[in-house]
């Protein structure tokens, strides 16, 4: 780390640029991302190619980039951010409350305009031949009184078994495999949906250049996402994943914890779904006098 | 840096997921970077709303870039990562050998078409009626033996006197303010210009909003670039600044150096130009045996 020999005053002089008018906020993280920027150069004393060749690459992110793709995103969910920062919100919420259910990263494939279903809907819209139909069902719970929340929101998506989303795939029909289901007077949801399966993450871009770069697979575990929202409790992003998968220690956005690996068994008597799957969300009470600053900006 | 409450074994596990094929160098350098990336993170509790706020700025970096503007390396030159990586394959090419003319960086406004023009001629193709017109001239000569380079290439560009390259400005024709020239038998180049006026980096992309958030000034110092080329001596990049500009010792992207400050002065008897600059350009000889390989990559 002989990073004396270059300028040591040349991270200050950028830093002590800024003027008196940014935000406490913006100055502190700014710093640390130059700080942290600067030194990452020194230390392995970048090239100006290799710069360049990291500039082309988030320019290259930028332009896949459009309504139904966040490749910048995806650069980072490969390097392990997302789910880095997402357990930094977790865990300042954690320190300040209860632990609610835990969360997970929302991943590029969200989308804000899924529509409301009605529970015991089919969400499987275009059927794959190699699917295997399953019923997911359960309650949305108070985390701390474990009392049902009628009328709480869940909204679930999942690839299909050839590893896309719908937004992917011109060959599934718009808004297949999500929905949105309001839970009933007993504070329940459910509908039927695929047996999730692991794909790879899209590998046409920067993401999937940086893991061929740094040679590791771009699979996914099988997993089916999960937004819950309530009326004054935090929303809560998360994933469920199949235990029997074979890349849950090996997910390539790093986005597996042990309380989220779920057991899908056998149903009977169902002619639409031989397998089922129950999982309670809990939400936790948002509570604006202990909460702090930090879950106004768990929401995305 | 309250880091220890987040999981201790993240950033490595992320780091060693990296398979065996992945090069020496790719290792170290991601390694690096996932680690300065991860404890900034820690470090500043970044929140999910912050993270994503900086994917969606880069992705818009990414979208405005194209052949003409490259807006992620602006959004690097305003955080000073440039003129650092400029710093440090100078410092590694000064140690590996003797210090050749100071280097600063390319900018984004570099045109690799850039056509050849005759000694002596006019760049300034589109006349702003506040230019001042300046005659260049100097020499290449080997920076070792002072020697003069027959035949070595000097590419120049510069801003017209509203603040924009002619690949910004519908109104100057293409390739105005720039040029390459061949040194004569003598080593001499020169041709005639505008004094260089400071004016602001864009500031309709992310960079400028960074800028703004930062409370920071987007001017650049009145510079000329000038890319300097022979068979068998190392390529060098770099600007002159105007000694009287009052931007010199906050330049928006941290390109100055002392070596690189000229002087502007008063010419006598010619009807095209009331002032000149005389310049000359020392190259340093390429020794592969010594030179290892930080200079493969000085140039871009």
């Amino acid at each position: 780390m002989a990073t004396h020999r270059f300028d040591p005053t040349f991270t200050d002089n950028v830093i002590n640029a800024m003027g008196p008018k940014t935000t406490p906020r913006m100055r502190k993280l700014m710093a640390g991302l130059i700080r942290h920027m600067h030194d990452f150069a020194r230390e392995e004393e970048l090239t100006v190619d290799e710069w360049m060749a990291g500039v082309q690459m988030l320019n290259w992110a930028g332009r896949m980039s459009d309504d139904k793709r966040n490749e910048g995103q995806l650069v980072c969910d490969v390097l392990g951010l997302e789910s880095l920062v997402d357990e930094i919100t977790f865990t300042l919420a954690e320190e300040a409350q209860d632990a609610p259910t835990a969360t997970a990263i929302l991943g590029p494939f969200f989308r804000a305009d899924t529509p409301y279903r009605e529970n015991g809907e089919d969400i499987v819209k275009t059927k794959p031949a190699d699917g295997e139909m399953t019923f997911m069902h359960g309650r949305v719970i108070d985390f701390q009184t474990k009392k049902p929340l009628v009328g709480a929101t869940v909204e679930v998506w999942q690839a299909s078994t050839n590893g896309l989303y719908e937004q992917q795939d011109p060959d599934q029909v718009e808004f297949n495999l999500r929905g949105k289901f309001k839970t009933d007077e007993d504070g329940k949801y459910s509908f039927y949906c695929l047996r999730p399966t692991p794909y790879p993450v899209p590998n046409d871009g920067p993401a999937g250049k940086l893991l061929e770069l740094m040679d590791r697979h771009p699979f996914r575990p099988a997993h089916i996402h999960i937004l819950a929202t309530y009326d004054n409790y935090r929303p809560l992003t998360t994933q469920i994943f199949d235990r029997k998968d074979k890349y849950l220690d090996n997910d390539s956005v790093f986005a597996v914890k042990d309380s989220l690996v779920v057991d899908f068994v056998p149903r009977k008597d169902d002619p639409q779904a031989a397998i089922e799957l129950e999982y309670d969300v809990k939400l936790v009470k948002f509570e604006p006098s202990t909460d702090g600053g930090a879950w106004a900006s768990s929401r995305i």
